[in-house]
């Protein structure tokens, strides 16, 4: 659904500066009475809804450090590079209602590929309602970068931060995990089959989910709702962005708790559990410091556990305990771990090596 | 005052993403009490004062195409990233608040020219009592980028757009122009003469408000209090960071009016005028397309006159006509000639050329 079947080519010179912006953006519409000025002027203005707060969260990828232009389509970056921000914004318990984006491009790409990012950016804006409010677009004297900053509002009791969970706590993960990484892999794996034999047809069936999950992630826009609605406020929430030892030892640090994660809980897809296999990986592995799930992690009271118990989306991996009793995994096999931080650059490295 | 005469060289990679964030950040103080958090969650919370509008504006810099590391200092380059975006909301009539802050970089860059560009940053942030609540440090494939958003805020009311201006208003610049353009001719001649000659000692002291007004730019700050004082709501207004010619225009099509402008009227340092005159170009052209100068161009109505009248800070330059009078500029020798928008960038090519 996301492909550019068109070879036609305009370099962006031919548009200028404020063309390229005109023409980029005419096609976003404002959706929010909030959004008082978009586009068009020095800045762009919002009126905040009365007892609210407002959230602001900034995120740049870079080509050749965040995402592979050889699989990743121009169309998908786009609505990832708004997906990552909105991510952060729902992290809060907050509805995301605005962002800019700035991008700098090599004069390489022509018009038609900048349509393409925007496309996936406008996409993206519309299935989450969300406002394209401002941004910059300017040359660059290498590759793609783009920057977006994210605005949504909550009111001031319903903001959570990472520094609220309290000994007891439930420890609450939502979707599944691992699957962003291990489509990474999948991407990674054919291209190089590709490197060697150029008419290769991937067969990418078997990972649909697992590749889907890398290059068209879905934020949850759908958890502070939900959470509203079962009656539940988090006492602490991040994002996953990382992995999710990395993001259980954020939360931990912040609200200075320790917890026990156990590892027969951790949410997988079945993809997940077959594709390891085949790969020769450890599922939980992938999952503890996979990263680009964009699945949120939460706390909650233990009295809440009646509301959330048995929801499809949400799973409850474990529970907060006193810091000075560590941050631990305690494996099918009854054993306890120090959990560590070691995020997917870590994880990479050792692939590589 | 801005230069690092420190040689030490510690990898970036010897703290890590979240270590680096953390090392260039901690000295950052919270000014606000609107800033309820800043760096350390998911996102950033602000609570908007009673009612107050907030504008948002973000502007990216490109190495190689914004700045030029040989001629300028990391902790220039910090605090005129900033400036930029200041300037932006200044030019909403608005008060700056807050900035979030991202930059890529690549390798090359020990993390002691990371601390330079904080703090330049960081300076910027005091001296204009801005906090920085967030942000996102990341490598680079090849050069420098610094993505800044900066938020304000102002009562709906004084909020002033590039589309108010009317028939009959007053056109009116803050400072003087064309100063921060002819500074980077003079550091782009310096440049060459260091190419040449690697021992040749610039005497930059003839020129010094030019390389400064390129190197460390001021943003108007002082003008929406300024105009409150003095109890001047204007009609329409813009910063100048494209050139003269090209922002009144803006302010023009976006108002549907047209403007006769005073060549007379234009504001020029000596220094700009005695080195338009060593260099052989014409001050009128540099101030109309020079560009970078971040003062304020504003329209306010006629009988507000005597309120701006002999102040300094202000220059009254033209005046606003019916949109199908056209935009003229009035020459010394009372000829009438259309404003056309060229901008620094077609100056540029034509210098280049």
């Amino acid at each position: 659904m996301f492909e550019n079947k068109d070879n036609a080519t305009t370099p962006i010179s031919a548009l200028g500066e404020f063309g390229l912006i005109d023409h980029l953006t005419k096609h976003f519409k404002i959706q929010h009475t909030t959004t008082v000025k978009g586009i068009g002027d020095d800045a762009a203005v919002i009126a905040a809804e009365k007892n609210t707060q407002l959230v602001v969260t900034t995120d740049m990828l870079v080509e050749g450090v965040h995402f592979d232009l050889s699989y990743m389509p121009l169309k998908h970056l786009g609505y990832k590079a708004v997906m990552v921000n909105l991510s952060d914004v729902y992290a809060m318990n907050a509805t995301a209602k605005q962002i800019t984006v700035s991008v700098a491009i090599s004069n390489r790409f022509p018009v038609e590929a900048m349509e393409e990012l925007y496309a996936g950016i406008q996409t993206a804006a519309e299935l989450y309602k969300i406002d394209v409010i401002g941004g910059d677009t300017t040359s660059s004297t290498s590759g793609l970068i783009i920057s977006v900053t994210a605005l949504g509002e909550a009111e001031a009791k319903k903001i959570t931060y990472r520094s609220g969970a309290k000994e007891n706590d439930l420890l609450v993960v939502t979707g599944d995990l691992g699957a962003a990484y291990l489509g990474l892999q999948v991407l990674e794996r054919e291209k190089e089959v590709f490197k060697v034999n150029p008419n290769a047809q991937p067969d990418l069936e078997k990972y649909s989910y697992l590749v889907e999950r890398q290059l068209k992630p879905e934020a949850r826009r759908d958890i502070p709702g939900l959470l509203a609605e079962l009656e539940v406020q988090p006492t602490a929430m991040i994002d996953i962005s990382d992995g999710l030892s990395s993001e259980i030892i954020h939360i931990c640090k912040s609200s200075m708790v320790g917890c026990n994660l156990y590892e027969d809980k951790i949410p997988l897809d079945p993809q997940v559990i077959s594709t390891c296999e085949e790969f020769n990986m450890d599922s939980t592995t992938i999952a503890l410091s996979g990263g680009e799930d964009y699945e949120l992690l939460f706390t909650v009271a233990t009295e809440d556990f009646p509301k959330i118990k048995g929801n499809p989306h949400l799973s409850v991996i474990g529970h907060i305990t006193k810091e000075n009793e560590g941050m631990h995994l305690i494996t099918r096999a009854n054993t306890k771990i120090e959990l560590i931080a070691r995020g997917w650059n870590a994880l990479e490295d050792e692939a590589d090596g």
